[in-house]
């Protein structure tokens, strides 16, 4: 990987070199809108659902709001994931010496159970370069199976983090190859940021006039949200970051409360994608460069009916990580009343990410078989 | 509803009319490909998977196939069932004397519990006409709910047909309002068959350079499947209908066979919008007239497996019945022969027909409970 030190700076033109680098290799995945989910978002929630919040006995906010969707569900390998490991494996390639000093036969290494994975195996094939990729042996036998249909070696090892770190330096001992982390690298950071350049070009498009007002996107390690930060900056456009809150996963909320940032997090919310600390490069960009203005969290229950209406309404298929934003704009009274305050009679055009669709059969079918009708 | 002896002849050119009448109203929705559906679709099935059918101990047919999914999902109430419903209703408001004879505030009257029923609430609230829509007591909430959302009055009965049928005629005595039927009558046909035209262009943009090589479609009542196929009549497309073949619910197939109409199925395939038997109209089109090559039947399990594709491959969402003409591509060794042998080396442009996706989580959750991972 690219010594950070020798990176673009963190810039909105940054990232627009970024989409020139990595446009030939990834979708411009559509923006989508709905009628049925902005006459939702647009319908104040009733009193009742407010008690035992702190939003209990308040008049529920009445926001006016028009969504833009941007369905990296749709983008290959199911997942933004593809942007940010296209645009850390380029930049790699394109270091002086890289081919000379043996590059192409080392390749590249990371350590994932998830999108990543995937993400960084499609990447090192499109180039021809090996990709050793480290997942815990516990990880589910389609995902084991996907990372090695694109041709990537995997590795087992066990599933703490000292573990997997420990079996990628072995790997790097033995092979050479180079580390690509899932997030906390400004390449990543980039490369993800990517996805919010063309939500601002389609929205536009499709009748956001005055451009979108805000963007909500979900923050696991934060590199998509802070890419998309970046990439708002100077634009006008408000960038919003959305967490689950079970059992702690809202780490960057909790951080910007507190005023640093929180380094581990221990939850098994049904966001899978989101149970990891912001690394230290997205909170450089996400707090303390205050591109973001605001964290909000949901409950698990509230990811689950966000994930019930795009399913039933929009018909897409989206895992749970991907809809904590759209979620916030649902149910989140702090953001609502922002919302109706700021956007007045005219209303908001407000971009949400969704930033994936990789969740089985049957681990939907386990979200709801218990549900009521 | 138009008495029959005056509607349009049944011709392609009677689908370009009631295409231009219904556009306005209509989506015209997104034709999709999907480069691991194109894959799966062209390797041979595996010896074992022939076991215990038909085709064991012969050679896997090794069809090239490119796949183009007409997305009816995503149409206007999440079925291609508002064409024909636009379609019926616009035509009886063109008849001679409607309006004078009370026939808008008469409106209109059906009996269904699934897609047409919320299709003909969506037309007449259009319109600004009444309807009517008999459902079954039994019916699930959400379809009832869905219904009177768009604004219908809806009228419990018993379950069966006699049943029904007795209270749509107390409801047009008591009301003077017209019956449009479900798929049984020629505008519906027309209005249905519009997706295929549109299919036909969409394939072009999207590569079919020599225009689609044939289109396989959903057979229930028939109506779509009849429009299809009066929609490519003299296009050189050829046109195949799909079925479940689980309890009989294969009724054309069956009647293809015998020579006639069967006039009457029982099954309670998953596929619950194919549980009916083929009307007289579309019977005349598909068999009689010979428009329709061939029909084909597979499993509830082909469909399931067809229906997690689409979800995990796709990120769509897929009612049961709008996958039969996919899995029936997959799986059934008849039609794979003819397209390896027709196709050649050239391979075939297919057009396959998704024509819903109205399936609650919670009825999909029950599908896939308890599957294997």
């Amino acid at each position: 990987m690219a010594d950070p030190a020798n990176c673009p700076p963190l810039t909105r033109s940054s990232v627009q070199a970024a989409h020139k680098l990595i446009r030939p290799y990834i979708h411009r995945t559509p923006v989508l809108t709905n009628t049925t989910l902005n006459n939702l978002a647009s319908t104040p929630q009733t009193p009742e659902s407010l008690v035992g919040t702190q939003w209990e006995g308040h008049q529920p906010a009445h926001p006016k709001l028009r969504l833009y969707f941007k369905c990296e569900n749709l983008q290959r390998i199911g997942a933004f994931k593809a942007r940010g490991a296209f645009h850390a494996t380029l930049r790699l390639m394109a270091q002086e010496g890289w081919e000379a000093n043996g590059g192409r036969e080392k390749g590249v290494v990371t350590h994932s159970s998830g999108n990543h994975a995937q993400a960084l195996a499609l990447a090192a094939k499109t180039m021809g370069i090996p990709a050793h990729i480290i997942m815990p042996s516990i990880s589910t036998p389609t995902k084991i199976a996907a990372t090695q249909g694109y041709g990537a070696r995997v590795i087992f090892s066990g599933s703490t983090s000292v573990e997997r770190e420990a079996a990628a330096a072995e790997i790097i001992a033995e092979t050479g190859a180079t580390l690509i982390p899932p997030y906390d690298h400004p390449d990543i950071m980039l490369g993800q940021g990517t996805l919010s350049l063309e939500l601002q070009e389609q929205s536009v498009e499709l009748g956001a006039s005055g451009g979108l007002d805000a963007i909500i996107a979900p923050c696991g390690g934060g590199g998509m949200l802070g890419g998309t930060a970046l990439s708002c900056e100077g634009t006008g456009i408000r960038v919003f970051g959305a967490e689950p809150s079970f059992e702690g996963a809202n780490d960057a909320q909790r951080g910007f409360d507190a005023g640093r940032r929180v380094e581990s997090v221990t939850s098994l919310t049904i966001a899978d994608g989101l149970r990891t600390p912001v690394g230290v490069y997205p909170w450089s960009v996400i707090y303390e460069r205050k591109l973001v203005q605001a964290m909000y969290s949901v409950t698990d229950e509230q990811i689950k009916t966000a994930m019930r209406l795009v399913f039933e309404r929009m018909k897409m298929v989206v895992e749970p990580s991907a809809v904590v934003g759209l979620a916030v704009a649902l149910f989140d009274e702090g953001l609502r009343g922002v919302m109706e305050r700021e956007g007045g009679d005219a209303g908001w055009d407000l971009g949400v990410v969704f930033s994936g669709g990789n969740v089985s059969m049957k681990a939907l079918s386990g979200f709801f078989s218990v549900e009521g009708a």
